[in-house]
């Protein structure tokens, strides 16, 4: 157990650990304003997007730990150094990683992310599961899109498995967060992006679709839930309502796949293409 | 607690209910050339694929669990109702689905899925989470891949978390486990198959690579671990070492997703060019 400035150990019943513990619940990383980054690539992402506000670390973790915990102090922001129980109660993980780091929330208004002009826009309609959604954000980003988007009725991105699912990526997209489903696949097609539906029995095939130049419009891509996919009201608001082909005798694929697919076809189209129109 | 013929309670001490447990553990699968499929989809599968030795449902479990207890009994199968306990018994998963069926293991040697001149394959090198590997055996279905290659050093695929992870597709595909790794890789090449590496460091550009035909080709795909990708030994074997493209911030995708990009490449490669060479 290690000794902060005014003395006394660090435990879980230190007010500043206390105060980080709270933001593993969603209510209290809402009513602050804030959420937790584990492990060293979050916090290193978190570090260079200045979202930081105040850094926990177990000395002895290694060079990247301690590395990454000079670097905050260094930029002046509050550093603690503390025990393995203390930073294991600040994450849900069963291996937890030695550092954490409390982070300003990233997250935007819808008109100020569709004001960029992005070319790919990802909206997680409905998805539950915050280690699927944190997979295709990472997905999301490495494909080029630059907004994510996860409205009401989705999981909160800020939840630890999402946060480490995306390894970092929430911290490089426009992310939104909350509205009305219905109301921002509107607001997404009067900016003038083409809306698709990923749907396993949709009625047009995402190579075909392709190759039809279909893809390489601006464009907004729709996922829905594991369990049930779109809503039909949603999925009906669409341009199209696309599906990743089935060679094989699966029957489907699983979310983040089919998003991974869906994703680089429309990168492929849009670098293809040049700027997207 | 149901009984069985002959009287008695059914409890996880009934012999055969012990029997199917010990397939829980690889040592025992092995040695019994058995393992679990759990769940309405997979039963389903193992049923079609005819290699459903015996089946545990639980009764009231709703009309697909009680259909398929009774294709099993149609089919002559030995079928044992017994009580949730007993079911949750066979399952690793939080939520046991009321139905297993103890399955005849599928898979075959090397030399007949190569003999069958496949146009697709994947090999797992290495993967050790069996989710991961599951999930990709199921993307390697959709995406037309007649073979997958668990060689030594990877997960088994009889592990129950990889069987629910496939979605049923480890009842589809040639499956094949086993082999030193690098004999696998020449085994491939001998049967007149391109072998890439998918490699987040590789030298290939997988879009430039499609866009110069070299993925109409008979293909293997080499895939490596999460943590540590493909060894190097291994790798070097590949005729080429593809890198899917990082078209935003981050440094690379899971392992899944891009398993589910590169074959899916593959895939409209082989499609749009006809029959593979």
């Amino acid at each position: 157990m290690d000794s902060i400035a005014g003395g006394g150990a660090v435990t879980t019943r230190t007010p500043r650990v206390a105060r980080a513990r709270r933001l593993l619940r969603r209510k209290h990383r809402d009513e602050d304003g804030r959420f937790l980054a584990e492990g060293p690539q979050a916090v290193r992402e978190a570090l260079a997007a200045g979202v930081v506000t105040e850094l926990f670390y177990e000395p002895g973790r290694g060079p990247s730990v301690q590395a990454l915990a000079d670097q905050a102090e260094a930029a002046g922001l509050r550093t603690t150094a503390a025990g393995e129980q203390v930073l294991a109660a600040l994450t849900e993980t069963v291996t937890p990683q030695g550092i954490v780091a409390v982070c300003r929330q990233v997250h935007v208004d819808l008109a100020v992310a569709l004001g960029r002009q992005p070319s790919l826009v990802v909206v997680l309609a409905g998805i539950a599961d915050p280690g699927n959604a944190g997979t295709i954000l990472r997905t999301a980003d490495a494909a080029g899109a630059t907004a994510v988007i996860f409205p009401d009725a989705t999981v909160d991105p800020y939840n630890g498995k999402c946060v480490r699912a995306s390894a970092g990526s929430i911290f490089h997209v426009d992310l939104v967060r909350g509205g009305e489903p219905r109301a921002v696949v509107a607001a997404l097609r009067e900016a003038g992006l083409r809306v698709l539906a990923a749907d396993a029995h949709g009625t047009t095939d995402l190579d075909e679709f392709a190759a039809a130049g279909g893809l390489a419009a601006r464009t907004g891509w729709l996922f829905g839930s594991e369990a049930h996919g779109l809503p039909e009201d949603l999925a009906a608001q669409a341009d199209a309502r696309v599906r990743v082909p089935m060679h094989g005798r699966a029957e489907s694929l699983n979310l983040a796949a089919a998003a991974a697919v869906c994703l680089y076809s429309s990168a492929r189209a849009q670098h293809a293409s040049g700027a997207p129109r």
